[in-house]
């Protein structure tokens, strides 16, 4: 039996992969007396009181929405938020199981971005946080934006940030591998989409001056056709030398790449032309934009991949369950960029310089110290 | 330490009475993708193909949402959705001990009924049922009508429809007890708002041709000032006589009172002054229209409450549960009149001519029947 038949016949027995539970015995009079009527009625009062004693006494304090509005799942595309609940969950049960956060789907039956703004502003009172998740760009960028702008509690695209964040501790521990500077690197970053902007804006906030987005056209510059607004604003602080070219030509000289695109767009050749101890991230699922065996033999140094099954698995999860564990914390308003390059920082520290190789740059996704160092990292940065 | 003060003490020590929690391991890297990338494309695909699968794949087959706009919560009246949310956790947490039903608090920061109608539409996705909750009237009767046209899932307003199911089924073995015939009968409902209207209307549906709504200002008849479109259209059916006058004026001669209204409302004399075996419900909390005592004093032959310390308890929790439950399990696309009607001749019926007595006409709240018996009558209407 392949993984999708087994994916499929196990579904179908679970039934749904979240429990809700009660925490509390209610099946007694006495218990139902103080966890429902009349007892109740005390916390609701003190909430009445002080809106903000809902994070002493209700599930506020430690849950957070996953919403999507199945514009962009996984690579299946725009599949709708029925079809996008499966994900959901399982993104849902990630958190739970790494981060000891309660999450609930919210699939929207809209694509709009006024409304998927409005509808997530009105059900957030019971919610200690957005994790907004598989949302188009860049719409995502805009509902993203005015939710930050609108809500008191933490909103994050895990798309985006949590991608950049472990995207940037990977890079962080290459270049302490490889000696690079990050003032002295020239980084391509090939996806112009959620994940590609995010990335390469958070390469630039922690100190990294010469980056380069490309698209399916090559790359971005103040000549290219069609870009939208989070691309264009993106222009004024990448491709500085407002170069055209295809990728291979951005590649061309270039100490690191990022990909998070499609299978096979970087070939052996294109590795080549790097800078020597080049570090390459291809991402793209499930196949790379690189094989890691070709980037190595044109001379790659590091080597890292979406894949569980090549060295230095770049995954998410252990970035996006610390995150809320820290904000939710702390009562952090918002996931500052601060709070993003201390969690990226972080993480790169968990490997230490024995452990440090060519092979071993990133924490194992399962690694139980990853929650907790970046939840401390979150935490540190809302008391400062 | 009275109950106040332990419900606060308690609801801080519990901080949220929920957990979502995974049904399956998912912390090693080959439960990692079966149940999220990449296994759960399939039932992505299948779900995308066919939106119906949703049923089989996802917690859409037993999760509802539990909706309120924090308007008319318990007795403490508009608090607000943040201040609601332990009413709403505690009424989720009974869902699930009760009925096996995941249940998830939505509190929405509106209190606007085309916002609220269109924000539960749109959530409405990874929900197989919508419990509105604790909405005031006569909003509560539009959100919930547009909501039931527009939705292909049951939507339920429990304080209306749970309410009527499970007075109606104390009504029906009050009948058994003391010989009345529904056709024969006067009733009095006094309180004409969400609960007070819904128990009108399922008594009418169950056969009582004479039943008198009242409010605050007496009997509600069409010369009756300030009436609002839920209480017009309940002219047509109620009071056919068309009489003014009090709730004292109403009760003479009644054979059943109703009461969700206020507390002491309903003196000795005005219980005298009923007909014979007269049957009081007198469910205003905590404390009710007539005290059980007074009214016992007075005549009557069989008086329930909302309390728990009074023998005949009018408790929803022997209601939802099963509804839903059945609900869920037949995928019925809406709860009709005719599962009302089953849910409350099957409550009745779990009390036996034997066990039948004045101080026992609703089976306990806790009791494990309840549910079941209640979920197979829904089922069986579906199926009909």
């Amino acid at each position: 039996m392949n993984v999708n038949e087994e994916a499929l016949r196990l579904h179908r027995a679970w039934s749904g992969k979240l429990d809700v539970v009660p925490k509390m015995d209610i099946g007694t009079r006495e218990a139902l007396a103080l966890a429902y009527t009349p007892g109740v009625a005390a916390p609701c009062r003190a909430i009445a009181d002080d809106v903000s004693a809902a994070y002493d006494y209700t599930m506020k304090a430690n849950t957070v929405a996953v919403v999507t509005d199945g514009s962009a799942v996984l690579g299946l595309g725009n599949i709708g938020p029925e079809a996008a609940l499966p994900v959901m969950e399982g993104k849902c049960a990630l958190f739970k199981a790494f981060g000891g956060v309660n999450a609930v789907p919210i699939c929207l039956d809209t694509q709009d971005t006024d409304e998927i703004v409005e509808t997530v502003e009105r059900i957030a009172p019971a919610f200690g946080g957005i994790n907004l998740e598989d949302i188009a760009a860049p719409r995502c960028f805009e509902v993203e934006r005015r939710l930050v702008e609108r809500l008191d509690i933490p909103v994050f695209h895990d798309d985006q940030h949590g991608t950049a964040i472990v995207v940037l501790s990977g890079i962080i521990n290459a270049l302490r591998l490889t000696g690079k500077r990050k003032e002295a690197c020239r980084v391509v970053v090939n996806g112009a989409g959620s994940a590609g902007i995010a990335i390469a804006k958070l390469l630039l906030s922690y100190g990294f001056e010469d980056v380069v987005l490309c698209d399916k056209c090559g790359i971005v510059g103040s000549r290219s056709q069609g870009l939208n607004e989070a691309q264009r604003a993106m222009l004024a602080v990448t491709n500085r030398a407002d170069a055209e070219g295809t990728l291979a030509d951005a590649l061309a000289g270039a100490d690191v790449f990022v990909g998070v695109s499609a299978p096979n767009l970087v070939s052996e050749d294109m590795v080549r032309s790097m800078n020597g101890d080049a570090i390459v991230f291809a991402m793209a699922n499930p196949d790379p934009e690189v094989h890691p065996d070709v980037a190595k033999a044109a001379g790659a140094r590091v080597v890292g991949t979406g894949r569980s099954d090549f060295p230095n698995q770049i995954n998410n999860v252990v970035a996006f369950p610390g995150i809320f564990k820290g904000a939710l914390e702390a009562r952090a308003p918002r996931i500052t960029e601060a709070m993003k390059l201390a969690a990226a920082e972080a993480l790169a520290a968990l490997v230490s310089d024995e452990e440090l190789s060519e092979d071993f740059i990133m924490v194992e996704p399962f690694d139980p110290r990853a929650v907790e160092c970046v939840a401390a990292a979150v935490r540190e940065c809302s008391e400062a």
